[in-house]
């Protein structure tokens, strides 16, 4: 059992949620606006709570489900009251029409999230390469990177709570190519898999 | 049955040669060196040619088996002599310690390609996100990109008679990301699968 917060309460938020409570894991959802962040969490059920926005999260595993925009931002403003806290991001930064990434360096959201947490926190990508209603209704493989090996584990711990495989694709640098595998997701959506029921994983040859 | 040559005699070359027979093609191979193309035509046998270098290809889908940096020499080199031709990149273009790209830019090798191809030739980046043993091995899926229909539509009952499966990405510009999901590959066999019996494919949803 691990202690989660999820910072957001759209679509994304509530799959989360509803999926860490399922697996057995605490839950706690902070949104800008209480209201919404108090309704999600009674929607929500399980003993799940609603945090301050702003305010120390009280899962050890913050996972940011905001728009991709919204990340570094709320990352900023939290400061040190995410100090020691492992920082989940999930976001894709696709540019306007979903065929890029917004940004044209070789840098990723969790990158830049790095850069911007405070002293003790660590930062994982994950989850970034499943449509939400797969990570609902299938059993999809979770792509994390980054550079805390602890935190990986602590993050794989989680990803194994909800009946899922993580694979570790590496150090942060890696986080820019999982966005890039986001944007290879969507391209594959529309065209080579023509529809939204899939995700990206990986197959193992038979064994010899 | 498709008509397939093979640019370049390495153990790529002889990896899709003998995939390419095996699935009823017929294959001719062009090497720098003539004597390895013509031992290595001899070697894959199923009616296989040796083609001389630079000279018009005997295949309609050209398969350029070489190492990232030689490509667009080669294409260069080739000039006229592969127009109306499908020009398939496999490279990864990966930087000396294969966890990026060796381009920082948001391009691609068959991006590059394209820039130099000849009038009416066409380029499809694919197979570059397996490794050979696993090509060799197993039934992975095969990521496919570029801009021109009926090109895609040769490649993928190209990768239909290995009895592979094709996935279009969408457009040229998605080979930058299927070099992307080639470095993701990498990263992934290093950590997070902890072997290199595997490949990045597609699962889709148990039908609801």
């Amino acid at each position: 059992m691990r202690s989660i917060t999820i910072i957001g309460t759209g679509n994304m938020a509530r799959a989360l949620g509803t999926l860490a409570l399922a697996g057995g894991n605490t839950v706690e959802v902070m949104g800008r606006d209480h209201t919404k962040s108090a309704d999600l969490a009674k929607a929500l059920g399980g003993g799940a709570t609603a945090g301050e926005w702003g305010a120390v999260p009280a899962g050890d595993l913050v996972i940011v489900a905001l728009l991709s925009d919204g990340v570094v931002p709320a990352v900023t403003h939290y400061g040190d009251a995410l100090a020691g806290k492992v920082i989940v991001d999930i976001s894709n930064p696709f540019n306007a029409t979903s065929d890029g990434l917004a940004h044209r360096e070789v840098t990723s959201i969790a990158r830049e999230v790095a850069k911007v947490a405070p002293a003790g926190a660590s930062v994982v990508k994950g989850f970034n390469t499943v449509f939400r209603h797969v990570l609902e209704n299938g059993r999809p493989d979770i792509f994390i990177a980054g550079d805390n090996a602890q935190a990986k584990a602590g993050v794989e711990a989680f990803v194994r709570s909800l009946g899922m495989r993580p694979l570790d694709a590496g150090g942060l640098e890696m986080a820019h190519w999982l966005e890039g595998a986001g944007v290879l997701t969507m391209g594959l959506a529309r065209h080579g898999v023509g529809g939204w029921d899939f995700a990206l994983g990986v197959t193992e040859l038979p064994a010899a």
